[in-house]
């Protein structure tokens, strides 16, 4: 009972981030499994493997659309599901924590190394929603002494373009800020543009609604568009569709809205391949044929299947 | 000085109304012209023509993008140019803002009346934006006992979505609303799209930003986009490009940036015939060729041409 309390006090904060990409709220979630396991018991193999197995889904359920939470809960169950004791089992799930946090640390920096080259010197681009792996990349390219502007949008309702422009003007980037429906004025300007994203699958790439108006826009005006996304993001069909369970409340969009009107607050999309230039991985700038090759190798734990991961 | 004072009180609340649509902004023009009349010194011609043409000026550039203002001011000085003596003057003002007024109602009505015919029944449409001739038309659709459900979205920085939103709602038709970003969600559930628009040229049509983005998408998703509009907001080359000179405040998108981040907040852009199903006047619905023959054969009194609008 007290440590499922204790899970969900350290879930919320998670859940309610409505403002990071997700990457970072993986490398935080990271943090939630290692203080689940911190105090447990280590002589019984199945009270740990439950807890992590409830830790999983919990953190799922918190961001069902972030694929990288999806993928750190998934690794966890898959390393430790033929442990043999509680000590045994503690020990591999840090290992495979530590292996994840690894992996989105490398997957930032060698997306980081391609988009440089992609960002034209001299020139204005475009910047959508909040992305840690957008961040890591136009600092890194910057520091690299290359100069460039940067453009970013609100995005509506939860703001998280303006901390995107606080963390690029802290970082020495010029920043030029508008809400989110003027794509028309500032996209002919740009030469082009970059977003994160929640999760890449067959049918496209998830990401904050928005993006989708964006990728039109682009095309439109043959501004370049590119999603950043490390493979951790990759996912099949099966959890593809969990994104669309995640409707927000409707107050955050409109506290007091009059009588007779319903507020929708979706928040997420699918942009769809085709609107895409390419999606930057650690791997490379991958298109839509390299993503089946990825999506079919994937092992998925039975705790992690659709029907597991809804919380009991 | 007074004279002058009194017109810059009475101009300010309609240079600082970020939330009514061109049509609306014009007939409280009207008020400002009979206002300022009302007291003037009936016995020369020269003090009362001097006094419209401060007024019809300070009209203009209080809202340079709405061209029924513009042509508001044009009419009252074509009218008044000849007159004999000031009491003629005012008498012929007075005539030419009834007649003005009397064009903005009878376009709004027979606009509603092909609108109707535009909006499937029982189907969800989409508006966007403010504008009294959209809000007049799908009202009187509702009141001919046609059920539609009508999306609109936020229309930041002004929100005078929400303002569309409520008088819908209050008017009995049941409202959807969200962010402006979410076009790409909404819109493919629609099965027409309607908006205003400030001012008609050849290059276009000009209104609120976020309508070139809406109508991007429209036509991506095979959504009819009508832009409704009186005659009266038809005008030529010389005065189109007025609305680039109406940049606001930036504040009022983001009251406090941080250090090193420009904010921009410009309020029209131009949507060009090319994404539109068809322009609803009180002509009937226009393409882009007819346009034409209408803005060749516009009058413009000399106090009106460009160098004359701007304020000394």
């Amino acid at each position: 009972m007290d440590k499922r309390r204790e899970l969900a006090e350290l879930v919320k904060p998670l859940s309610d981030d409505l403002t990071s990409g997700a990457a970072e709220i993986a490398l935080r979630a990271i943090s939630v499994f290692q203080t689940m396991i911190a105090g447990c018991e280590r002589d019984n193999a199945d009270v740990v493997r439950d807890l992590l197995r409830q830790t999983a889904r919990a953190l799922v359920n918190a961001q069902p659309a972030m694929a990288p939470v999806f993928h750190l809960g998934n690794s966890v169950l898959l390393a430790t599901r033929d442990t043999k004791d509680g000590g045994q089992t503690i020990d591999a799930c840090n290992e495979a924590l530590a292996r994840f946090e690894k992996r989105l640390c490398e997957s930032a920096a060698l997306i980081a190394d391609q988009v440089i080259k992609l960002i034209p010197p001299g020139e204005l681009i475009f910047a959508f929603s909040f992305s840690s792996t957008v961040v890591s990349s136009l600092l890194a390219a910057r520091a690299t002494g290359k100069f460039f502007r940067v453009v970013c949008t609100e995005a509506r309702p939860s703001m998280e373009g303006r901390k995107l422009a606080g963390v690029l003007a802290a970082g020495g980037i010029e920043v030029i800020h508008t809400f989110d429906s003027a794509f028309g004025l500032i996209l002919p300007n740009c030469r082009a543009a970059f977003m994160g994203c929640d999760c890449v699958g067959l049918p496209g790439i998830v990401n904050k609604v928005g993006s989708w108006s964006l990728a039109v826009a682009c095309r439109e005006l043959s501004v370049p568009l590119y999603a950043l996304s490390g493979t951790e993001k990759f996912i099949n069909d099966d959890h593809f569709f969990e994104f669309e369970r995640h409707e927000r409340p409707g107050h955050e969009v409109w506290p007091d809205p009059p009588k007779g009107v319903r507020v929708l607050n979706h928040q997420f999309e699918i942009v769809p391949f085709s609107l895409l230039s390419g999606l930057v991985t650690e791997q490379g700038v991958l298109q839509e044929e390299d993503i089946k090759v990825h999506v079919s190798s994937l092992e998925v734990h039975e705790s992690m299947t659709l029907e597991g991961s809804t919380v009991g």
